[in-house]
């Protein structure tokens, strides 16, 4: 139905995001990348790279996400009290997030998320509903210098 | 304690390999990689690769992996049973596989496999026990080319 173009990142959720993030990079020798709080997810997240983060490539990432506190995510935190810490979702990079969302919702795929929404990193995201893809949670993002290349000049 | 290389897969649990891999390449435009059966590890597996694996690439894939029928690997037949189909774990590359398990547990990292077995694609894996990760199942593995290339001829 839509092609992706990558693994972006694996989702690990946790109540504590320095710690976890701390001994993950300790145990396995990553790197630090990006550390902030998503408003729009009331989330705090942070990435850990396998390659130092110096120049652009394409290597999947993990995401540590927690919620944030005092009213963090409430899906993260459901998932927490459930399962305890654990890998929450796949995130998949798409060239054009509206258009694979459209794509989707046409053939049937149940969405989470109808429309791109400010993610982490200054990426559009969107989140599939997990019944329509075998009870996993996916999610899609565009990065930030993708956003409104669909199109394009034809040239 | 170790230095990966990157992810070289995510691993989704489920019931029926197939019917799994088949839906998950149709909504994402998921390319079929190797798919066997893994007796070692008494599990069917299939990767998924955003790239076509028509060429060598670091792209991190999905692997797809049900407990064989017929008497399956005990610890998928469990989480799939409390769980249902879900993420499973993630696998790393390393270098030098013997030498990372031996880093490892001088640091005092749990471990399900101390020493290397064979996986899927030829590759050799170990198991990290998730109680020393976070409550996360971490996979290493090394492939083919690279087994026992650790020591080398110093030039």
């Amino acid at each position: 139905m839509i092609k992706v173009k990558r693994i972006d990142h694996v989702a690990i959720a946790v109540a504590d995001r320095d710690a976890a993030a701390r001994d993950l990079a300790t145990v396995f020798g990553l790197a630090a990348g990006a550390r902030e709080h998503v408003a729009s997810q009331r989330t705090d997240v942070a990435f850990l790279h396998a390659h130092p983060a110096t120049a652009p490539h394409d290597d999947a990432a993990l995401e540590i996400c927690a919620p944030a506190p005092g009213g963090g995510n409430a899906g993260l935190e459901r998932f927490l009290a459930k399962r305890g810490p654990g890998l929450h979702h796949i995130c998949f990079e798409v060239e054009d997030l509206p258009g694979a969302l459209s794509a989707l919702k046409a053939a049937g795929v149940r969405l989470i998320d109808e429309s791109p929404r400010p993610g982490a990193r200054g990426h559009m995201v969107a989140f599939l509903h997990p019944a329509a893809t075998g009870g996993v949670l996916f999610e899609l993002c565009a990065p930030a210098a993708a956003h409104g290349a669909a199109g394009g000049a034809g040239s």
